[in-house]
């Protein structure tokens, strides 16, 4: 069933076999899949796909593997919400939220990501799996090298979150703390690659881990019926995802499967780490490092592996991208919580605040149909929220003390059954 | 569309009208809603299921509203795994998890019930929704209401893990710390109801409620193709969950919808908090009040108010029950982890451990199909884990660092690619 055929230059075009290698050795430029669409259309079709399991492994033909999916069997296919309270809060017409906040097993995008990083490095021989991580990848590196029974060593920055450092070291991979930024964790672990010649979803597996994050594009289309949304808003980290979900849509036109225009593309980042979206503002192509400095942690990275491939897609589809504080960001999470009833840690909180902005300035019309990408959970971060939400009143267990506290805060606010 | 007739009670028959109440006045039985299944039948087929939305919904001719559903558009229809790495630790042949762990929006198995008593709450003309919780119960609610537009009460034991707090305050919810455990919470609670008229989840709507957990059942049938599986294990707190699986298998088997015969249902309880478990090895029909005390909160309750339907589906199911220490629960936890990549909190840990349990003593066979009910996601309790977690370990951001970390503790390891 693989239609595979092997790798290629995002920018130079030159082939390359479908091996551990992730840099085109004429130009530097990222490697990435190439398919044989033709063999795939013949089984990629619309009923096909809708009989399949419900997981990212429905749309394989597209995905580079050249076996059987290995993990991940639970892994995507998240719900796509309409947000109908948050669209009349922010004055438009039809909003929804796509929530890999609750994709399994670790609540974040990265397990569609991981699950097929994981099973190619199988494919491809690897016995020990790891990553550089702002916590969420991490997190699902090690619980799918768990459920693969590989040797798993996870780098992180040493000031991550508590229960993101929990819930990586949860699966007992070795888990190494760097001293420094993501950045400084990302060039350690290539060297480590190199090096050791073992398996960084990330890094040299970089090319097919990419892939994987073309499923929430081809979700969001086949959840709308096979229509293709007007606007889609995604948050920007390393520059995995906003590419590849729109590489999706391009798969998805260009075999006949989604009905409508391609999509605007629109990127949100934290103005604390912000390489990308000030290098959209400044007309640069290429985003110039940053140091971070922001609560948004799991998008804290200065100097994005795909940031250029990021602003390419922003400019060619007709989007644009914005950047908010994290005063903002943490509205963002409370603004999303409070309307839709769904918890999403800084990441989300982003992509609300920048969608808020970007209906303001009329960048997204409020007529038009608007996707927006929550890539992780709130439950993880919760504790940034601690000053944020009103806290639990003490009271005695008398009806009471109950009816004291309604007379005295909250008298006449009604609520009885109608 | 709807099927609902009106309610009884499960103990003498009586019939009621469908409103918000849930006590029988001739013999204090518990009510449950009636459906008429001869129209049910007409619609209600593995085809037109199939056909519908991945949430709970799917299976509404039988869930207990008469209008359209309100919220829930993403809960349930949660991952069935197949665990074939625990299965070989635990030395059987066919084992699956299912995760309700990642349940849309709060990730725990009470986005089903709640949504089901979400709508019936409005349908009944409540507009404040509120429930006693152990804090899953809490979140869910919360967000629930949030979705809703409802004015929400949300009381809690003032010792809950602090992330299950904020789990619940970050939908902006009036939440009330009561001074006691949840066995107090509760009775307040059913105070409150009374005296205000407001609708409670797990009160005054617990019949309709307790029926949005069947869809668990429906779900673990539909995801193995319309076939009951052996064994199904399920932790028990309240004692809503493990009987409506069990009516939903038997609805499926009456509408002839299920191969093969009804499963045989095991409860699990935290040694701590066991009045079933207890009642059960004594051969008691009604569980003995406890006061719980264990690290497992979410189901630290020592006054289950379906305790006794508990003890009726294990026995009429030829099923089993016992109880595990807290130790055995944090091993579960770290079970489940480190073989499948789930991260579960303590109530899943103890269907874990009792799964173990009953497996060694042979009360479950070794080579039939078994189903653990995994009931909430871990990242809400990571910090229970603290101690049994490897610990990260510092290291600078240089490659010599890594060499000689791995040269002092780990020389030898391989796992260099094959």
């Amino acid at each position: 069933m693989s239609t595979l055929i092997g790798l290629q230059c995002h920018v130079c075009h030159t082939a390359f076999a479908a091996e551990a290698t992730y840099v085109c050795d004429q130009c530097f430029g990222p490697l990435e899949p190439v398919y044989d669409y033709d063999k795939a259309r013949a089984t990629f079709t619309r009923e096909n796909i809708a009989s399949r399991p419900r997981n990212l492994w429905r749309y394989r033909e597209l995905l580079p593997i050249t076996g059987e999916p290995l993990t991940g069997f639970g892994s995507g296919f998240t719900p796509l919400i309409p947000a109908p309270r948050l669209a009349a809060r922010l004055g438009v017409r039809e909003l929804y939220v796509k929530d890999d906040g609750v994709n399994h097993p670790t609540l974040s995008y990265k397990d569609r990501v991981v699950s097929v990083a994981a099973t190619r490095a199988v494919e491809l021989g690897f016995t020990v799996f790891g990553c550089a991580s702002t916590g969420n990848l991490g997190n699902s590196v090690a619980a799918h090298a768990s459920r693969l029974g590989l040797r798993c060593f996870v780098f992180i920055p040493d000031d991550l979150e508590p229960y993101k450092v929990l819930g990586s070291a949860i699966y007992h991979p070795t888990l190494l703390a760097v001293r420094g930024n993501y950045d400084d964790v990302n060039r350690l672990c290539t060297q480590v690659a190199d090096k050791h010649g073992w398996g960084f979803a990330n890094i040299n597996l970089r090319s097919y881990y990419a892939e994987g994050a073309k499923t929430m594009g081809f979700e969001i289309v086949e959840q709308l019926g096979w229509r293709f949304p007007k606007h889609v808003v995604s948050p920007v980290a390393g520059g995995t995802l906003l590419p590849r979900i729109f590489r999706g849509f391009r798969e998805l036109h260009q075999l006949g499967l989604g009905e409508g225009d391609l999509p605007k593309m629109y990127g949100a980042q934290a103005a604390g780490s912000a390489p990308v979206i000030r290098a959209l503002h400044q007309g640069i192509d290429y985003p110039d490092p940053v140091k971070p400095d922001t609560i948004a942690k799991s998008i804290a990275i200065g100097n994005p592996a795909d940031g250029f491939q990021v602003i390419e897609v922003l400019k060619e589809s007709g989007g644009w991208g914005e950047m908010v504080t994290d005063e903002e960001i943490l509205d963002g999470i409370n603004l999303l919580a409070e309307t839709e009833g769904i918890f999403t840690e800084p990441a989300g909180g982003t992509t609300i605040a920048v969608t808020r902005k970007l209906i303001e300035q009329e960048r997204i019309p409020r007529n038009e149909s608007i996707v927006m990408c929550i890539t992780g959970n709130g439950y993880k971060t919760a504790d940034i929220m601690t000053g944020r939400v009103t806290r639990a009143i003490p009271i005695s267990r008398s009806l009471e003390d109950v009816d004291a506290y309604l007379a005295g805060t909250l008298a006449g606010v009604g609520g009885e059954q109608a």
